[in-house]
């Protein structure tokens, strides 16, 4: 290496960090690329954070009510009697996994989602199971949230229902982009509504509840037509657990925070844990109220009219400003709830990508610092369920209970684990295990008591949901979880024999070379052909020129002017009496590998020939690619391109 | 070269010769490959060239009549008055281009399609319009001859008129199979329903004409609805001239069988004027027979029953026997007809591309040494036409007649240019004039009258027909063909300069490389790599190993093992702060580029995992493959792929 050189490449490293990356169509749809240095400072505080964050839990009000309805309308107004009671159980199942989970958000600081808290408590193979639970869990988020936000629409715009599925799908790739331009931003987009959503529905039921108790309230007019259309059956204690089941779809936000909680400022846990508790709180008192008032003026789940729609017009008597405010804001936030997943699925995606149990793409920073492939493959999930399930909510939401709750069992089961040995170390002893160092802790009992009764609550509920709702759908989680976690450990199974396979110090090096024997294929004789035969005798002195022949006239014409123009190697034109190309060839190569030595390196030079105009290509017959395809599977041949350009 | 190489070589090179390619789902569906040397004898004789070529000539007696009906229906009664004399006019046409047609059977034994007679006569521009022309007309055929077929079908079963378009599209893509496994198995299974079909016709016609004779025929039972729903027009010479355009769609198949002489046995040029011949007299004789009895019965143009239906039902008093046979017999000719195309346009385009004016690949045979790129093609067109006009024969049929007109006039203007050079050369004196030598010969100038008398003839038609069609549809083509002669020159000019600057006697030979500088990319250090280092160093001495940082941990471990590993081999490490893997290192590349010498080689080594399983592809990033797309079209790179597998 000379000085000049050595020179030389010292600027070309310098250079290359001060590279700026082209202006294009992704520019002006994303934004310009960031910095791989910029990624500290993309944190949030916690009001941008209850925006990114709990969007999903408080928007939930919107559906859970209703969906529990419409288990219950089975029961004609009987049915209905037994919202509230439901309602009130939701709200304390809310109050019991915030608390446990609140212990989870300061136990992992770098983020306690499901799958992390498994991870580092109970193994590989609950881990899994977490993260199968997760990602399915925000796959159905993005969705259902979606076509809420769009049933919102329709209730106010009716002459708009027959266009739900593409205004869901629609939807769905605006957020998309959103967040492909990165978190930051998408928290500031959202954080304006979040509000409005907050003060708007409050309004909604504080007028409700006044109105109710001044007697001025009434009774829903023009009440739509209801979704139930079967015959009416009694009041079972299965009609009321399928109707709690879908009520409790509520829950999902509080996993989302703990997840998330690197995205928050500094204190980090103390921040996250905060708008986690602000967010449950809101959640259950609008849960609470809104559920009251629906049963007060006779609301009836329908796919025509949200209840949300039909609870504004009658607190606000009838269609005006504050009734279409609602409706927006309602919209909006259910629309940016899908954010929610937005955030999380690729996060999680990340993590588990780095843990090797899934393609390591998903854990690659895209130009905007978002990790961009599993925001793209969450959007096209949830579109494809989104035109499956033709935009309903009720055809979505028992799809979702399951995953939810065999979340929330794992995590807190974990975190049991977790205190239960800290509880046995001597104050001052630390072991390292796995990921994480435990200490001795003072109160571990308190703690593991909270977090064990939360994981029996849930843990209850997840069997209660999957055998009443397997057959509405359930059925189909439980089977995927199952071929997702063999899924995820197939991909961990690849990268871990690869990597042995690969591994200097297991496997040694690899032999050396000691003979080059190279193969040059010809289709004619002409200038491209004699660049390619000098740089084939560049890299060795072996040099065979193949042609394949299906016309004996040409072949031999190509002899003819090999022996003017082709310096003296040989050539060897193989006769394809089908006309085939590729197939004479291979069997040829096959012959001369199998007396190969292992040491000896072959190599094919093909010369190709490079368009000036895409159009050209259709003119050619593109021999060297399908070559190329054919041999790329066999080891040990190296294919070299040798591309010709006319100017 | 030693002389065991020498030895194993020549072995190589007969095995070669009696390779058998292996069975596959193509051999399933269109037969075992036949090698090269068994193509002469792929030849037909008169029998089985009348199936072969004037199956669309014949079958047009089932919509001419019909489609010439179609527009004088806009007059009303006094309107199909004028059916009879139209189609004497159109008899006498037929007459007239036959006889000029037999001669250039006669003058080109070697094919003598328009584009023939044109290309040898008239020069490249006239050539190229004829080449078009008879392009569209092949295609046209296919398209109108399948719709029509399913016509007659949908006459007998009404039931199947909605499906007529996937019918359409179904029975052209088991043409196509029939023609893929080769020529002579296609005329043997069409030369039965052939003949069946000009005995059922021959009889309907002959029923027919007895009864109206024996005055028992009477007027068709229940005439279906007619196609014609505008208000009455007068008998305008505008109207007739139309209906005629409408009733010379009869002619085509005479252009056929002039092209494809070479199909035919010997003495090939006196059985392909025969068939000729008789295919004219048959066209004639059912083409008069069928008008003058549609006339009697009261016929009426109609897309739910053919006027062959009609008149089928009539003759034979009910929907008995003989009228399914007659059915059956024009659908099933009808549908082959299309084969007519088949055989016709992958031929003409084959002579076409072997003239440098279409893509070369149109001139290679398949394994069964039918022209499979040109019979996909032409499926691949006509299905779209089926499909864009819903399978409605008169929607299409407008498209058809300009161009078939402006080929018969070109051929045989090409042909009167031919009579007068050997009537102007002296006895025993040749002059050798591009592809074909002429010789004086007796009788040169009545030869010359008919030709020209034929094409005067054709050439007021065209012009009449290109006038008074052009609104109905004839204006498509009137814009398509100077578009693809301008296309076909276009091909030509690119496929001559390419050869002018890959020619080494112009251009002579490519500069000799004298440096070779390798950069191998890498990734990580592990086997793979190198294995692709040893490789790399048999290249040259000058070698560069190059990574792509986007992670500064990382490329320093990177650092760390290449100090161990890398057996001196310089690293340069480009920084990617915006995390592109392909932009820094084109960056680093153009650097490169900017101070090489013009007999410096650069070729960069690329490791390329290769994976046991198709789904681990999507478990890797394969830049290998991103990094070839981007580097193709850079001058005087080489890329080489060293492909590490893993057992």
């Amino acid at each position: 290496m000379s000085g000049d050189e050595r020179q030389s490449e010292a600027a070309v490293f310098h250079r290359a960090a001060e590279y700026q990356p082209p202006r294009s169509w992704r520019t002006w749809l994303i934004g310009r690329p960031l910095p791989t240095a910029d990624a500290p400072h993309q944190t949030i505080g916690k009001a941008v954070g209850l925006a990114v964050f709990a969007a999903d839990a408080l928007s939930s009000v919107a559906y859970a009510p209703q969906e529990t309805l419409v288990i219950l309308a089975a029961a004609g107004v009987a049915g209905f009697g037994y919202a509230m009671p439901i309602a009130i159980a939701v709200s304390v199942l809310v109050v019991i996994v915030t608390i446990s989970y609140r212990q989870i958000v300061f136990a992992y600081p770098n983020g306690g989602g499901a799958y992390v808290v498994a991870r580092d408590n109970l193994g590989d193979v609950a881990a899994q199971i977490a993260g199968a639970a997760e990602m399915i869990d925000y796959t159905l988020l993005a969705a259902v949230a979606t076509c809420s936000g769009v049933a919102q629409i329709v209730s106010a715009f009716p002459a708009l229902f027959p266009y739900r599925v593409a205004l869901s799908v629609g939807l769905l790739m605006l957020i998309m982009l959103a967040n492909l331009r990165g978190v930051r931003e998408s928290g500031t987009i959202f954080a304006i509504p979040n509000y409005f959503f907050i003060v708007m529905m409050s309004l909604t039921v504080g007028v409700g509840l006044f109105r109710a108790l001044a007697g001025t309230l009434g009774t829903l007019p023009d009440p739509p037509p209801m979704q139930f259309t079967g015959t009416l059956q009694p009041v079972t204690l299965f009609l009321i657990l399928r109707a709690f089941s879908n009520g409790t779809t509520a829950l999902t936000g509080v996993e989302c925070i703990a997840t998330g909680v690197t995205a928050f400022r500094e204190p980090r846990s103390r921040n996250a844990a905060t708008t986690m508790v602000w967010m449950s709180a809101i959640l259950a008192a609008l849960y609470l109220g809104i559920t009251f008032l629906l049963h007060r003026i006779g609301a009836v789940p329908s796919e025509e009219e949200t209840v949300i729609s039909q609870l504004a017009r009658t607190a606000f008597s009838g269609r005006g400003v504050l009734y279409l405010g609602t409706i927006t804001a309602t919209t909006i936030i259910l629309i940016l709830a899908t954010n929610t997943s937005f955030a999380g699925f690729p996060r999680l995606g990340a993590i588990i990508a780095t843990d090797g149990f899934l393609p390591r793409q998903l854990a690659f920073r895209g130009s905007r610092l978002a990790y961009s492939q599993g925001i793209v493959a969450l959007a096209t999930i949830a579109a494809l369920l989104i035109v499956l399930f033709r935009a309903s909510v009720t055809a979505l939401v028992p799809l979702w209970a399951v995953g939810v709750f065999l979340a929330f069992t794992l995590s807190q089961s974990g975190l049991v684990l977790r205190w239960w040995k800290i509880g046995h170390l001597k104050p001052g002893q630390e072991i390292h295990e796995r990921r994480s160092t435990l200490r001795h802790e003072a109160g571990w009992l308190p703690k593991m008591l909270i977090n064990g009764f939360g994981a029996l609550c849930t843990a209850v509920v997840t069997v209660v949901f999957a055998v009443t709702k397997f057959r509405d759908g359930a059925w189909v989680v439980v089977f995927l979880i199952p071929l997702l976690v063999m899924a995820f450990f197939a991909i961990h199974r690849h990268y871990r024999r690869l990597a042995a396979a690969l591994s200097l110090e297991h496997s040694g090096t690899p032999p050396y070379i000691a003979r080059h024997r190279v193969l040059l294929l010809i289709s004619g004789v002409h200038r491209g052909t004699l660049a390619a035969l000098h740089y084939a005798r560049l890299l060795s002195d072996d040099v065979t020129a193949v042609h394949v022949s299906t016309d004996p006239t040409e072949a031999e014409g190509i002899r003819r002017k090999w022996e003017t123009w082709g310096e003296g190697t040989r050539l060897v034109i193989l006769e394809s009496p089908y006309r085939l190309l590729v197939e004479p060839l291979l069997e040829y190569i096959e012959e001369i590998l199998a007396c190969r030595q292992p040491n000896e390196a072959i190599t094919i030079v093909v010369p190709q020939f490079v368009p000036r105009r895409w159009w050209h290509n259709l003119l050619h017959a593109q021999a060297a690619t399908w070559l190329r395809m054919a041999l790329l599977f066999k080891p040990g041949i190296m294919i070299t391109d040798v591309p010709y350009q006319v100017e």
